[in-house]
């Protein structure tokens, strides 16, 4: 028997583009003579589609582009995740199931059982939990159908859970395993799904065959990576990362084994590659084409600016440089240097004339008071201003160049350099963004960036980073080091380690009282943050949830 | 015996706070003869303590407060809600948990089985539900205990969920039911409440002591409207909406009933009352005392600005007026005069000469270019920038006025009229809006605002609403009819009705198609836009989720 993995980029509510281009992949499983061919989870519809669930029209739809999978099932098996009405009156409405289609026939439905509801996963605000755990029979081979999560649960290594669906399935003697599945990337998470999906593998003695979605849904970015295991352990096929891809596998072979193919997991590579689709599908879904963003001279603005240009091209990005009063003359340097690198197009627009202005404006109010943030806030309000101006007139989305350190502590202004569609970098610590920076310099990167490797100055990646909104401004002079505040940022927001852990770690404790307290009273502006690529294990947006008037370390 | 409610207004992670405040009302149950006092559910750390629950750090402190009401306990019976870690591996971390602790003991916990996990709710994030289901002894009487929704599956009504645990405690014969909840309010919710705590007594023939929460949380409400409920099914209390209160009842009194003691609940009133909360506590919370805001002369600004002069005081409040070259003379007449009004500080600064500055720095880049909204939404920044100046210099809060209506359809200027740190009138219709505005004008206000009823000049109630970005606009150029828009709103954002089925209620198809597209399309908008305060049972916020690149009727 042999098998199709179709590892796709859906689109949510995209009911049209998600079928055809199944259709399209039912045909090319065919071709290449495949007996089943597999999707993602809940892939008619994409993932997460979130509160568009609550519509039964939405419903309709997902159950509507079922139907017509049924129908083009001739002669192939297709297994497929589609959202289901839940018969029983009590309980949620739907549920997350997995469909096996053939010949028009409905072969065999398995609803999830453990459904995610931590982090960015909502599962239970929609699903009632499925209770019944059977195989399905297709030409004479007994299946063992499965949607993400519920392989998660193996020899209870997971304790979230209570039950692992396929120890109930195994006394019907399943011949392999299938798994839908739509798992989001962080830089650690395929070495974590490889480590599931094989120890389900050796503990059933059966192959599996792991699909995943690739591509990005706004924030969340699906990195692909679907997965043959053989019953020695051993990964039989790793699918490439961050691209679709559709595979054939004889089940045969698969279960022999003795073949290896894992890929390379460098982790500043997968985040570059993540975030170049994030950019990419961003865009793409919501038909946009160009880009624009300030360079500042900076670091943050560097990186943003050349992932830009290699997920949409440079001729779709276009940069403003927007000196103040207080920019250095090499800042400009630096900024316009990167722009003739890259090959894109770039307009300097000095603020000093809208900031005096401003001061104009408030001359009555502000007499007397010295300046302070509020005036460095104006600057930067003026460049978002000035940005989504452009941004408006000629059709561009505005990316947001502020990383993760800064976000964390609120060292930036909201509604100024916080201004963007999609912040790029906002779950990237600024150590990393050094990495990223030193990383993207190395790189024979070509087309689309016609000077390729060592784009961005050596400068902009030397000097001490500066917000430049006020004379010799250095973030140093308000932030502790951000090889220390990564540190502290990191155990207390991806490890969720208190003040008294944090401590006992070795920090310092009025560092860490501070740290902490900036992070807490800053809840306020990530809430009106742009969404945030997410590459790490946990993230600003939805997959971090705070209470804005808490009062908790603050 | 006698039983004490204490509805009072926490704190989330205000921990010194919160446990004073219940201390001092354990004095005062302990004054008036109380045997037993109830606070509500999660008291500790206030309602709803989102992901501050995944720190170790905030359990513990949890618990502490536990401990020490446990302490303070001798004498006197107190029935507090708390997180308590799960001892079992299997399953989330924490329980929500209802705990009686009387002379030193916890006498009994009950956990929460029913965990609400839609809407603005995330209970199964965190919480695993409980399974068993016991009736605690006190004072020779036998308790049931219960966590908020635990009964909200009387006679299976709320199809949910599969059981009901005060059907499990019932052969055990409790004389009494107690309930610890943290119900936000809508302006539907009350006579919700009292409909399912009445079907809880005439199921049980048992009086029902009811304890809510009252105060506001950033965008959630809680009402109050804590309920005694006798055996004949008549609300022997209802207490006070929007105010700290705690009462003593005679549980054998309640069980003989005859007395009715239902509140009025009109609906644009109980709106008005939850919004003037809804700010004071956000500035409270916070630590702000003083409020500003643009004036246009339209009827959101006034009310905005009459429901922050009630909430913080006249003397709290500031506007700025800041006409633009499009603004008509008696924009700032009906400003000017509800200022005067209200006896607030008004300043204006006409925008003029900084939208010419930005003309000028953009002048090489928009050569040849028509005017368009890209010139609306640089006055509308501009707004915002000089709003967050004087914010930023002075410390106040910049209040939001944006309507419901508007923010459904994108009818705002990101960074521009969205700024604010809470929205105040997000999730009222623009045709409540009008309500509201004609009811704040009946009201015989007093102080805090010296001139009272009448403050909202007739003008800005009277006059076609324009944003006044372009010479003679006005919102029915570009948006339907705010008394259509509103009707169609409602039924695709509070009762979730698809195209097909708002069709088939009589609303024109190509209206239909324009209005939920204009909702689904501006996503985006709403992603970064500030907390709302909620009145409706469907604000936007977090009880709203729905994808950014979704593709879905857009």
């Amino acid at each position: 028997m042999k098998i199709a993995i179709a590892q796709l980029d859906y689109h949510i509510g995209n009911f049209e583009d998600n079928l055809q281009k199944m259709l399209r992949a039912v045909e090319q499983a065919k071709a290449l003579g495949a007996d089943l061919v597999c999707f993602g989870e809940l892939a008619v519809c994409g993932y997460p589609p979130r509160d568009f669930l609550e519509f039964n029209d939405f419903v309709r739809r997902c159950q509507a582009s079922v139907d017509t999978l049924r129908a083009a099932s001739t002669g192939i098996g297709i297994v497929v995740g589609a959202p289901t009405p839940n018969p029983v009156v009590e309980g949620k409405d739907l549920h997350n199931s997995a469909y096996l289609l053939y010949n028009g026939e409905i072969l065999g439905v398995q609803h999830k059982a453990l459904l995610p509801t931590y982090d960015i996963f909502d599962e239970y605000r929609y699903f009632e939990p499925g209770r019944e755990f059977r195989t399905v029979a297709f030409k004479g081979k007994k299946i063992a159908l499965s949607v993400c999560e519920d392989i998660w649960n193996v020899g209870n290594e997971n304790p979230l859970y209570t039950i692992c669906p396929l120890d109930e399935m195994m006394p019907e003697k399943p011949e392999f395993i299938l798994n839908l599945s739509a798992s989001p990337f962080s830089y650690e998470q395929a070495n974590e799904r490889i480590h599931v999906v094989r120890s389900n593998v050796q503990r059933y003695g059966i192959p599996m065959f792991y699909t995943n979605h690739v591509g990005a849904q706004t924030d969340l970015i699906f990195d692909g990576g679907s997965l043959v295991v053989s019953p020695d352990g051993l990964v039989f096929d790793e699918m490439p990362y961050f691209e679709e891809c559709l595979r054939v596998y004889d089940v045969d072979e698969v279960r022999t084994g003795g073949r290896s193919n894992e890929q390379p997991k460098d982790k500043i590579k997968l985040i570059h590659d993540a975030l170049v689709v994030g950019i990419r599908d961003y865009f793409r879904k919501l038909g946009f084409k160009r880009a624009i963003l300030g360079l500042s001279g900076g670091i943050d603005s560097a990186v943003t600016c050349v992932l830009a240009a290699e997920a949409l091209g440079a001729d779709n990005v276009q940069v403003l440089l927007l000196p103040s009063q207080f920019s250095s003359d090499h800042s400009v340097d630096d900024a316009r240097q990167l722009a003739e690198n890259l090959g894109i197009r770039y307009d300097i627009l000095p603020i000093r004339p809208v900031f005096e202005a401003f001061e104009a404006a408030l001359q009555q109010q502000f007499a007397g008071q010295p300046f302070n943030v509020t005036e460095e806030n104006i600057q930067a309000r003026i460049r978002g201003t000035l940005l989504m101006a452009m941004s408006n007139k000629f059709g561009h989305i505005l990316l947001n160049t502020t990383n993760k350190s800064e976000m964390a502590v609120g060292y930036g202004t909201l509604y100024g350099d916080m201004c963007g569609g999609i912040s790029v970098l906002g779950d990237v610590y600024k150590t990393e963004v050094y990495a990223l920076a030193r990383y993207l310099n190395t790189l024979p990167l070509g087309s689309p960036l016609p000077s390729g490797a060592g784009a961005i100055p050596k400068n902009s990646i030397e000097k001490p980073p500066s917000a430049e909104l006020r004379p010799n401004q250095k973030d140093s002079d308000s932030l502790p080091d951000y090889d220390i505040l990564d540190r502290v940022l990191y155990q207390y927001i991806e490890c969720r380690q208190g003040p008294r852990e944090l401590v006992q770690t070795g920090f310092d404790e009025a560092l860490v009282a501070r740290v902490l307290r900036l992070v807490n009273i800053n809840e306020f502006k990530r809430e009106q943050a742009a969404p945030v690529l997410r590459v790490s294990r946990k993230g600003f947006g939805m997959g971090r949830r705070m209470p804005i008037v808490g009062k908790y370390l603050s």
